[in-house]
């Protein structure tokens, strides 16, 4: 067995802990965290970054007899980590449980098994939704209460407020705490003292007295203050009380009473000078980070929080008869509209991010496939000492043209930049390694999927492109995620519609054939902020009611329908979208997308017999706005290329516009 | 002010009641209720049969002051019977309150201003789903909870348990209690007994002592019984308790042991001899129809039952401490997915059923408009004796050749028999008195919606077909209805799919042109049941978690688009289809539609020019099936009109195969 994982069994037993469930999230639930939370990583050696790690201190077996000092430990992840578990995992002592298998047992399953009866289970509740702590003590619970027979409380067998993995981590990297910086108002279109009011207001509509929020976007979002504490998403570590002035109160002037009191709990690492005056003039109160744990017990009156968005410690730590008004963050909701001079800087931003992925394209066509064919054929001859084109390489290429893009200051996201078989990983990521990094040659399908943060907005595009001669099995897939995309862009639908429905334009042309792509068809994006925002989404499986949110004006959202064969190749073609009011008669509200991003998509990989005459003309007027939208910003050589590239395809040349 | 509510009015004064809402529903929530319960129609004279009537004993003002004797009455109703309702409610003193309209307040925030502080609301809880009566107290509660500034008892102020409308009606027509008849195992797949056992297992797996239901069609499926007390739906009015029996209870036999306890509470008048026997032999005990009251007042442990679909009476008699455990009725779950049985069977009752309305289809075409042209010469000649086609008589002829086939005992809703401008109102109905039926025209379009019912299943079919000359706006909505109904019969999609995905299929001829139909695209159907059956739907509209229920194998449900304008004329294409497994492949189990419904789209409202190639195939791949399907049942006129009707459509004669 893996030394880490029994130095932790040890400490179990120390403390009387029979199973303890190790995250791979933080405080503060974020998708993406800081190395200070790779403690699945640390304790498995697994990186895949999604996933969950069960640890029994004694093999106990279910009958309650046969006890020794071993323990046991598996680890739970998706489809898309299998081989990268198995890997890291082999050798290990730990049992991968490959999950959607059929005959993998669900966590909760599991642990129910092997907790023996009056048993002691563990997890760090900070750093687990108070949905899913729920949820295990509740299964965890009826065992214990079935066995004993009585009606004993299941919550004195579960230790929550321990963070073992964090108390035996030696070198655990330092939590960052990036220096903040305000999003100003030409940027937001709207104050943070605008967003605290409108907050108050909704808290009052909801019959709430206090609001809790501790997801990091959110919090950022509504103080517009921005950070870097996570890679790729500029936001910082906080805890957010809201508490409405009690009735009555002599709060000053009317416009102060109507204020709400706000309480941010926070490293004062992450203050400068700026900052700290810009919050004293919003009246936020700045706390010790986890002074709000101890704080919240005081509480008095409803409080409205996000059960699936803050943590169980949290939440348990509210006075036992607290009113819990449980919905959706009423920040995310206002959030994923952006207004109208967020969408006029979203579309700056994505004019520089289209300039730079366009120049890039350019250079790979000509420079990088000059080189991947030059490689090619000094390989014939034996020579391998010649500059060669890589993932990593390009992926270095492309960041250099973001780069000098005005304002530029963070990718997105780790740029997915695969060649040939790794573009069919989800979450492929090229390495620096040169033992590691792979050729381009000059064949076969190229694919990028990458974005950038600006203060103007964030961005997220992908193509897929020939490096040479391609199959008619890659043209073909190429071409009908073409369509998709089209098709979905293009989609008109009366306003409330939720992406549940238009995922249907997308998936059409995959699902006539027997074909499907297994993501979603669009995420939300935040606005100088996570690449991945919820609501909001274009997909055919959700879960609802989130799942089935309504798109409204100023949703920004991507559109990348996709088509994946394992072991051979990958194609994505992502655009961002933003949702417009088209017009309005009898019917009602008309909404369309607003395509923002820019880029040509590549003809020489497309099969026109596969495609309808609208397909073509919405390629064609896509091709059309790519060229006005660039051409000024590309030098000679490249506006010639780009002119090329956005020419009208051609299927039959009497039946289309040109 | 009408005399009823007057005397309402009276009524409730006496009782120290100061708002009381009438409703439109049954003990059972019934989508169409019986005679018994048309209390609404009854005080306030409006017969659109959808609709709330609210009355106030006293005009109080929200300040609390002027008083006067007088009282209010209100009654809401949404947008398909604004028209009615203001003709029927002319003159009656009761306020017209039009739903959807932005000056309409909501009921409840309505009822919320006209009851005093401290006053005392009315309904009839065993009319009112649980969900409702919850949602109006808990808003009527807090305002008066805020007005004495305490935390008081908001129930108190409520009174539940009168029936104040029957109380008061004097003619009221009895209660329906029609014989009951056993659908046998040849038709339903599956006994009473094994979905009794299936039941059982349900509720251990949720871990409920027992389950209430009062839905008809709920135990009319789970009992396979049917009878006729609501005109249409074959059902009979009873309530079910179903309790599992105590663990270590000694039942006599283990496979006995396994039998969950039933109870089934309905008017004996119910029972037939055959009848008594075959729910001895299912060891069904019966217990007098409102019994159920007193008894469940005595129930122990957890109760599984649908809150929404349980009446707000039924509910608040358990006891107070009882464990409800609230999900969707788990009979409606296995119901809407037909097996082997129920299918073979369904594809018999709609090859009859198709048999008829293609028989008068031919008739109308033929007979029928030269009745129409001839009525129309005699006319212009001064000569209006004479035989006229009308909407009556043409519904009277379609039940003739219904009522030919075998086994039909009963149309499965009202006929819809609408020429010209009244297609376009989506729930209207011909008229029997001669002065109001109205004559069909040899010119524009007439929509004939209807269904039947028989032993092997229920239908529900639509067709638009031209009387003669239609305007191009005309051919436009048929094209497109047509396109919209075969794109949507020719979806595949991966198993769980919702109906909200799909819808789209259905929706994009017509958003892409900003045009819109203001109905679901498709609703469930019963098997020899009600022809609306929830959950499954196609919709783009629909709340989660039901609106969005996964497709599945052997689900019964309509394709019905359509498009009307006011005033002018309506188009609507109905076929019923069965979800079917098409093919599983390595993205998963591909599903399609198998179309049931058999009648000749008319070829002759169609623009070709608005279809593509693959429409116009699939439209001719369909009438291919619907000669073959049925040109052995018809005369040999009627064949012959037949095959023209379904010779190939072309637009193109090269391209298209035929």
């Amino acid at each position: 067995m893996r030394e880490q994982i029994l130095r932790l069994q040890q400490k179990m037993r120390e403390l009387g802990i029979d199973v303890y469930v190790v995250s791979d999230s933080d405080e503060h639930l974020s998708e993406y965290v800081s190395e200070h939370f790779h403690a699945l990583e640390e304790f498995s050696g697994f990186t895949g970054g999604d996933g969950k790690l069960v640890v029994t201190a004694n093999t106990v077996g279910t009958d309650g007899n046969g006890i020794n000092d071993g323990g046991e430990a598996a680890l739970w992840t998706d489809g898309r980590y299998f081989t990268q578990a198995e890997q890291e995992l082999a050798g290990s002592g730990i049992e991968l449980m490959k999950m959607g298998e059929p005959d993998t047992p669900e966590m909760n399953d599991w642990i129910l098994e092997k907790l023996p009866a009056g048993g002691v289970l563990g997890f760090d509740g900070k750093c687990t939704p108070f949905t899913e702590g729920e949820a295990l003590i509740t299964k965890v619970g009826r065992k214990l209460k079935s066995r004993a027979g009585t009606k004993a409380c299941a919550h004195k067998h579960v230790v929550t407020n321990r963070d073992l993995c964090g108390e035996l981590w030696e070198d655990r990297p330092a939590q960052k705490a990036s220096p903040c910086w305000i999003l100003q108002e030409r940027y937001t279109g709207k104050t943070a003292e605008e967003k605290l009011r409108e907050l108050a207001d909704t808290m009052r509509e909801a019959g709430a007295a206090a609001h809790i929020l501790i997801t990091s976007d959110d919090i950022a979002w509504l103080l517009n203050l921005r950070a870097d504490d996570i890679p790729n998403n500029p936001v910082f570590m906080a805890y957010l009380l809201v508490q409405l002035p009690a009735e009555g109160t002599d709060a000053g002037s009317a416009e102060e009473a109507d204020m709400p009191l706000v309480f941010l709990y926070t490293d004062e690492g992450h203050m400068t000078d700026a900052v700290t005056a810009y919050l004293e003039d919003l009246h936020v109160t700045l706390r010790p980070y986890h002074q709000i744990y101890e704080d919240i017990q005081r509480l008095e009156g409803p409080v409205l929080l996000d059960k699936k968005r803050c943590n169980y410690e949290l939440v348990t730590s509210l006075p036992g008869e607290t009113e819990i008004i449980d919905r959706m963050n009423p920040e995310m909701e206002v959030k994923c509209c952006k207004n109208e001079t967020e969408m006029a800087n979203i579309r700056i931003a994505q004019h520089k991010d289209s300039v730079a992925l366009t120049k890039f394209m350019h250079w790979f066509k000509t420079e990088g496939l000059a080189m991947a064919r030059a490689a090619e054929t000094a390989a014939a001859k034996g020579n391998t000492d010649v500059p060669r084109l890589t993932e990593w390489s390009a992926a270095e290429k492309l960041h250099s043209f973001r780069a000098a893009q005005p304002g530029f200051f963070d990718e997105s996201f780790g740029t997915i930049s695969a060649y040939g078989p790794n573009a069919a990983m989800a979450h492929y990521a090229p390495s620096p390694d040169p033992d590691k990094d792979v050729e381009i040659q000059p064949h076969g399908l190229y694919l990028v999927d990458s974005g950038g943060q600006y203060p103007e907005g964030t961005t997220d595009v992908t193509r897929t492109w020939s490096c040479g001669p391609i199959t008619q099995e890659e043209r073909q897939a190429v071409t009908l995620t073409a369509v998709a995309n089209l098709r979905l862009a293009d989609a008109r639908f009366l306003e409330g519609t939720s992406g549940l429905v238009l995922d249907y334009a997308a998936r059409e042309p995959f699902w006539s054939r027997g074909m499907n792509y297994n993501h979603g068809t669009g995420h939300g994006v935040g606005h100088v902020l996570n690449v991945h925002e919820a609501p909001v989404g274009i997909r055919y499986k959700a879960a609802a009611p989130e799942g089935a949110w309504p798109l409204k004006e100023g949703m920004y959202l991507s559109d990348e329908p996709g088509f994946y064969v394992a072991g051979a190749f990958g194609v994505r073609i992502e655009n961002l979208v933003l949702v417009q009011h088209d017009y309005t008669n009898e019917f009602g509200r008309f909404m369309r997308f607003e395509t923002v991003t820019f880029c040509p998509i590549d003809k020489s990989c497309l099969d026109a017999s596969l495609m309808t005459k609208e397909d073509i003309r919405l390629l064609n007027l896509y091709h059309q706005r790519v060229y006005d939208e660039l051409a000024d910003d590309m030098n000679e050589d490249e506006r010639m290329w780009l002119q090329a590239a956005c020419e009208p395809l051609v299927q039959d040349p009497e039946a289309i516009p040109v």
